[in-house]
């Protein structure tokens, strides 16, 4: 299969449509997609976005996930998702991950566990990435979350028995926090 | 925070974008967001699509996961996936499951184990939801995967040592793919 052109196709500020015309078995397609991007170049090895799964261990307290409950505004409700956030310019992985979890939980990363490759959120409908980073973390003291106007978070505390209980529950979820939860459900700790 | 209205900003058949006006602290913002609905109906609780995370499991031989390594137009590239597609009109969960499973690999679901709530592919850029479903698998005799023409896909079969490999290298994934990945990994096992 082979790319023939992409077109860009509105434009707005932070997403826009573009449709791309591809060629496969000597037949011409067209496939429309939503890219953050504002020029029409091919994905570059980087990311848009970290997504982040947060341990906090501050013993001898048990270990627990953490996790926001927000309003999103595409989906008009709350939902259970990670703390994550947009790539700002010239930023490292590990520079967004600390800002983005101090600005929205008041937490500070203690170890960088994994770091996945760049993950695409739902690829037939847009170029998106994230990068999933499992980190543990503590309080910074005197630290508050730091929100954009346009957020409204709760920040979610939970033992390893409470992310059993949340992923069987019929909550609304981002799909890689509901993934991480059934991770941690069937691991049988936080760890 | 308040949705006050919604505007349908293109007019393309799979995919368009919307724009959100909300009202938040007093204020009023404005969020685009790309939808796969034709109008602008809230969240119905439903999906627009099932990701299956299949287990092949043909004794004596040692249970494989079923992945896909498949061109995507918006990402102009291959990356791993797992066999997923949207919902056609009626269908229940496990009739979309049996129904892709099939055409994509030519395997037939023996155990449906873990279904998952709708889960938002990721919610600050669209409305789409998936519901994930872990399934048990074998071959059918005779068939072979029936693929539309917009598709290119191999189907790949990892043990649990191959899947514990795939998952630390630089390859491209679906997020939801290298999640599964990277559950059975820390799992130590496919089950």
């Amino acid at each position: 299969m082979e790319i023939l052109d992409v077109e860009k196709l509105t434009d707005q500020k932070w997403l826009n449509l573009f449709a791309a015309t591809y060629r496969h078995h000597g037949k011409n397609g067209r496939w429309v997609y939503a890219s953050r991007k504002q020029a029409t170049q091919p994905h570059q090895g980087t990311a848009d976005a970290v997504v982040i799964v947060p341990i906090l261990k501050v013993p001898p307290e048990e270990p627990r996930l953490v996790i926001l409950r927000e309003f999103r505004v595409p989906v008009a409700s709350y939902l259970y998702g990670f703390p994550a956030g947009l790539l700002e310019g010239g930023e490292s992985i590990e520079e967004a991950v600390s800002r983005e979890l101090l600005e929205e939980t008041g937490l500070e990363v203690t170890a960088y566990k994994t770091i996945s490759p760049p993950l695409f959120s739902s690829a037939g409908l847009t170029d998106e990435s994230v990068v999933v980073v499992f980190v543990d973390a503590r309080p910074v003291p005197g630290a508050k979350p730091k929100l954009d106007s346009s957020e409204e978070i709760e920040v979610v505390l939970l033992t390893w028995k409470q992310v059993d209980e949340l992923c069987r529950c019929k909550e609304l979820f981002d799909s890689r926090a509901w993934m991480g939860l059934y991770l941690y459900a069937q691991l049988g700790r936080l760890e």
